[in-house]
């Protein structure tokens, strides 16, 4: 068989294939051989996604075997032999907010667990970057992506259907639901919020609401409005924040105060819940003497603010967990294409809120 | 020319090589016609490490070009052809800790534009996870690792080692320094921490040690020694603490109440002082009135806990930047093999720390 058209790629490939042997010299089949076992044992012992096909007692030995001669499967190789890359792409809005930390903790678990790993792009809150970062996971080859990124009509999952790569996206879904995604129920973490405050004698609430091209900004506000409809009370206070930020909350909590004068606010999330704190002391207000403030996410050390803060907790390292299992089931080709994975939020009471004064 | 016995690797090379054409079926050599230029050009233009060599009329033109006909560089038939996966591991010890997510958003950052990702493992505090998340990293074929694991003897370092991995430490370093490592002066640091308390006038100054085996834990602990001596006083009171969380920190804090009655506390690491905090409640102390705290990292959101927290300021986005491109320059054979670049700490001072009460 003569191969002169492509004899650089075979070149290549076949280096490859020999520096795949490199550590330690030692190969699958030396393995075999003194485990005992055939070499397809042993290929599937080291396999994270194989080895529960392997008894117990045999397992343990070919691990063994593995260790002492110095083996370790080499995944480049594999993933030339077979095409796959084992790794997912995931593409955070904001990798330094410490809402995403634990998200992200929860796929890299999950997908370690079948020997995938993660390959972590920043979008730092810009549609545009997360698609240029997308189209360059996608040049690598990654199996699939898990989006934390998604905006209500989103690009990005347009890009990904486009090129046949499987997604799901975490914790912010799309408007129409063209691909999967694992989501806290934020309707109904947001009437919880309101229940709350109603439940203590608050009838002019206020609502910090988040960004309107994510669907956490959207869905909390309609939870919101119904809510507030439910209990008979006007829902006319609702100020859209420009970003999920500090900052952002701080300006919107101010207008917020000003024009409507609540003795309650609902914030869409904590980081907008934490610029109200400002807000309030800006203009000399007590939280809660004189404004009750409940967050939203739950997220770490809002327990140890001033005042321990009430908020809505969504589980955010089980959500993360679930996505990476789910991307790993599409990528298997186990899945529907579509479906919403909803998680019950629930509400953690401190110190920010409490009874109206009667004024 | 006859190569029976590689004829499985060949095909598969060739099966990549062949997907490696398909979004759209546009080729690179299409994209250079289109733009009027040679093909090493589109090459070069779309090679993030290389485009600084094109000329920017001529990139602007050639990026047109490429998105007009829907042309990407497929980076893993790159991989192939070069045997280089622009693939950087990082390991972590905790994601959902809010000091990581600055350092992994900057390595990431600098990595992005030399074209390379992170592969992110999570090594939750184990040095054999670590070790394990390490092995799996280099079976990938990652070109390099940055760790933000290193204990003061490291496993890892050495693994790295034996396999002529490039790795840089980031935020912690080895005793021995044998390879380069990006982390912030810490004997500086608590130098900044015990003059700022004796500034204000305290002497029974206690410290909260963090856990001896990672150089954090070490080097503060070195520097509080010091600045105790050289302010001539008496330097007894220092309680380690079993890990660097809030729980730890909370118990270490109670014993050092009780043994040592301090009027300041200098604390390893944030949540070591966050536990403080409670410690202090928990006897019905208040802080700052009774006991001054300082923390050290500065991370996310303690300027509003309550006391807004003075602490320690390290650079953790920086300090990540940086790491990122000396394991680029590593990788590109730029640079010796050890070496510490140290980034200097600064006093951030808020509502912690107060004159002591005369007693």
């Amino acid at each position: 068989m003569v191969c002169p058209a492509s004899r650089s790629v075979f070149h290549n490939a076949n280096r490859q294939y020999l520096r795949a042997m490199k550590p330690g010299g030692t190969t699958l089949k030396m393995v075999a051989d003194a485990a005992g076992v055939h070499a397809s044992s042993v290929s599937r012992a080291l396999d994270p996604a194989k080895r529960h096909l392997i008894g117990l007692h045999v397992l343990k030995r070919i691990e063994e075997t593995a260790l002492r001669l110095g083996y370790r499967r080499d995944m480049a190789a594999a993933a030339l032999r077979t095409g796959r890359s084992r790794l997912v792409g995931v593409i955070l809005p904001d990798v330094a907010n410490p809402v995403f930390g634990p998200i992200l903790h929860g796929v890299e678990e999950s997908l370690a667990a079948q020997g995938y790993s993660a390959v972590v792009a920043n979008a730092g809150g810009l549609a545009e970057r997360a698609h240029e970062a997308a189209g360059q996971l996608i040049a690598r080859r990654v199996e699939g992506l898990v989006l934390a990124t998604a905006e209500m009509h989103d690009p990005v999952v347009t890009l990904c259907r486009t090129e046949g790569i499987p997604v799901v996206l975490v914790n912010r879904a799309e408007a129409e639901g063209r691909v999967a995604s694992v989501i806290s129920d934020d309707r109904m973490g947001m009437r919880l919020a309101v229940q709350h405050l109603v439940a203590l004698g608050h009838s002019r609430i206020g609502h910090l609401a988040g960004p309107q091209n994510v669907s956490t900004g959207v869905w909390r506000l309609e939870g919101f409005r119904v809510a507030m409809q439910a209990a008979g009370l006007d829902e006319a206070g609702v100020v859209m924040a420009a970003a999920y930020s500090r900052d952002a909350g701080r300006e919107a909590a101010q207008v917020l105060l000003a024009e409507h004068r609540p003795t309650a606010i609902a914030a869409s999330n904590d980081l907008l819940a934490l610029g109200a704190y400002q807000a309030l002391a800006d203009v000399g207000l007590r939280c809660p003497e004189n404004v009750s403030i409940i967050g939203y996410n739950d997220m770490p050390l809002v327990d140890i603010v001033a005042p321990p803060m009430t908020s809505i907790r969504i589980s955010s390292e089980e959500m993360g967990y679930r996505a990476g299992q789910r991307i790993l089931a599409a990528i298997a080709g186990e899945m529907a294409d579509a479906g919403t994975e909803l998680l019950q939020p629930s509400l953690i009471i401190r110190q920010s809120t409490c009874r109206p004064r009667r004024t």
